[in-house]
């Protein structure tokens, strides 16, 4: 029974959390609430990068009730000082008697140490309520601790038949302006977009956040071996930084800054090693990761899904699905030549459904990271 | 106010009447609840072909309570002599003083009669309480009697990426044992299912009735123009009879007899006129309608869902979807050659979207009289 209520503030702090979808990263979304004599005197989240963490917004709510209170916290406190102070000395300071924690935080610098050093001041710490739940909230603040890497996240938007575009290449629009709304939503908590030089030679996207209000932009990066795209593509005249991602030995430093200086707008290009004619998607991934990139967002043709898929390098499917069928001349969503029999299929894991306007929207775990990560559901 | 009673009451005859899903057919599925002082008095569906119908059942059980009280029906009652004598004379006898109607009966034999009959003995008739959900329980009957021909509903199951078999024809097992034991259900409500000498051949599938208690075997259909399939195959050896659809310009009668006696099992061949080297299956629809099959379930491979789907014979897509891929070298799940553009796209509607174990089920109405059906959804 008081596990159920500890799930019930835990489940309200997962909650608030969510709040921070936008604006917290690279840090992770936190919730917390401070239950006194079976109240919640304080709530709190980590709403913007830079600014005040969980605990303290719900410790500056609680004031005084918070002596003696427990206190639920999504993620373990931290005990070092980044952009603000430990929020562990607070929680002390502030009287708290016994605190409640989600999820252990990755972070080397915390990894425990903010536990113990609850501890160490007497206060009851209980962890591994909704475990799974809130590290759900943050697959990629923990994919970059733990595996040195972000969360990659591929989006499609297809037919019911599995194809996203005509033989044509026509693709605008299989799916409904409901979806193409909520595709806004994933861009918007993506620290990065990685699309490719064929996609923005293709459609001319922008690959920005709209109409979601105090997003910021992601980095966009393009994918763009031998410095093809056209500078006059839209991408490069948004809001926000465009990275190029160049091979390093198809093209001279000269020669990528004398293309680069030709761009208008933020735009910087980088040269990475080389794989079977492509940039090597690995060395991408080390790049993101120094830039504290937790989730990745690739927005790409059949041919570039299919190939990370096949490499294993892709955590989730959001796929859009629309009620519609385009036939057996159309293009399939991911180009796999390697599978000749059922059981090379790449396999994968439903973590939701459902009906987003007209169309369905699924997100499929497809590595074990993104599997475990959702064995809740 | 009164109008959600109504609802709540009609929701409940609508429950009751889904209890006869595997056993009414041909007959639609009807429920009724007896409402008397606010208080259910009696309930009753028609369960089985030939034995009571759904308002005899809730007047047994309301006995003398039955009068003055409001019966809720979700088809209108029944005006004339069939298996068993008219409803409307035992909604009059037993007293009952407002009777509640979700939908007419399309029948010509009642068509708006059971309604005269019971205003013309005084009772107070209300029509059109939920009637797409009451009309929804019975898309066949609807379909046999407004359309002159059956609903026809295609089973696939499929990988993620729409591909129902690889290239070399394997496909046994995409989806789940959950998926394929849900298959069971819709086999059983369905009058007949349809099937092809190419999909007999490849999987030697039986397309029986499985581990559903009191379920009928549906008549099996099968396509063969050119009668190529194996006189040992699984299918003629079953529970219940199979009828093969044989193109009457290619056979004699006596080849077409000599073939037929050296099957073993319930087995009987009729010739139908021909359209584009197969069977027409508009004929097959047209007699198929005169043994009053209500609806069809097409299990067959993407070449025949798909040429049905171009002549807009489908009314609604029953699909499993795993949650894998099998790669653009795989069998896509139905051969559309015609379509080019994205604006010749087939179009269709969700109308329900479940998971089943590990694997999706989607719903889809795919012809205008499926939508109309199911325009509550």
């Amino acid at each position: 029974m008081s596990n159920n209520i500890d799930e019930m503030y835990m489940r309200q702090a997962i909650h608030l959390a969510k709040q921070g979808e936008y604006g917290a990263k690279p840090n992770p979304m936190v919730g917390c609430v401070i239950v006194a004599n079976q109240q919640i005197v304080g709530e709190g989240c980590h709403l913007q990068y830079g600014q005040a963490h969980a605990e303290i917004h719900a410790l500056q709510q609680a004031k005084e009730l918070a002596k003696g209170a427990t206190l639920y916290v999504t993620l373990e406190p931290c005990a070092h000082t980044g952009k603000t102070g430990p929020c562990v000395n607070a929680v002390i300071q502030a009287g708290i008697k016994h605190v409640v924690i989600a999820a252990g935080d990755p972070n080397p610098q915390v990894n425990g140490k903010g536990v113990q050093l609850l501890q160490e001041a007497g206060i009851l710490v209980t962890q591994g309520v909704l475990t799974q739940e809130a590290k759900a909230l943050n697959p990629g603040f923990y994919s970059r601790f733990q595996r040195s890497r972000p969360y990659v996240r591929a989006k499609l938007g297809m037919s019911f038949d599995g194809k996203i575009a005509m033989k044509t290449g026509e693709s605008q629009w299989i799916t409904s302006t409901d979806a193409r709304a909520d595709v806004q939503k994933w861009r918007a908590r993506s620290c990065a977009i990685v699309t490719t030089a064929a996609t923005v030679i293709q459609d001319d996207c922008r690959l920005t956040v709209r109409d979601i209000p105090g997003a910021k932009q992601p980095l966009r990066i393009l994918f763009d071996t031998q410095l093809k795209t056209p500078q006059s593509s839209q991408i490069f005249s948004q809001a926000g930084k465009t990275v190029v991602a160049v091979s390093c030995t198809k093209h001279t430093s000269q020669a990528i800054s004398a293309w680069q200086n030709k761009v208008q707008g933020e735009v910087e290009c980088i040269a990475l090693s080389e794989e079977n004619e492509h940039v090597d998607f690995n060395a991408l991934l080390a790049w993101l990761t120094e830039k504290t990139v937790n989730e990745v967002m690739i927005e790409a043709g059949a041919q570039f899904v299919g190939a990370l898929l096949e490499k294993g390098l892709i955590d989730e499917l959001l796929v859009y699905v629309a009620p519609k069928l385009l036939g057996n001349n159309s293009i399939s969503m991911a180009h796999l030549p390697s599978i000749h029999q059922l059981n090379e299929n790449i396999q994968g894991k439903y973590l939701s459904i459902d009906k987003i306007g007209t169309d369905a929207r699924f997100r499929i775990a497809i590595s074990d990271f993104a599997r475990r990560h959702h064995d809740h559901s």
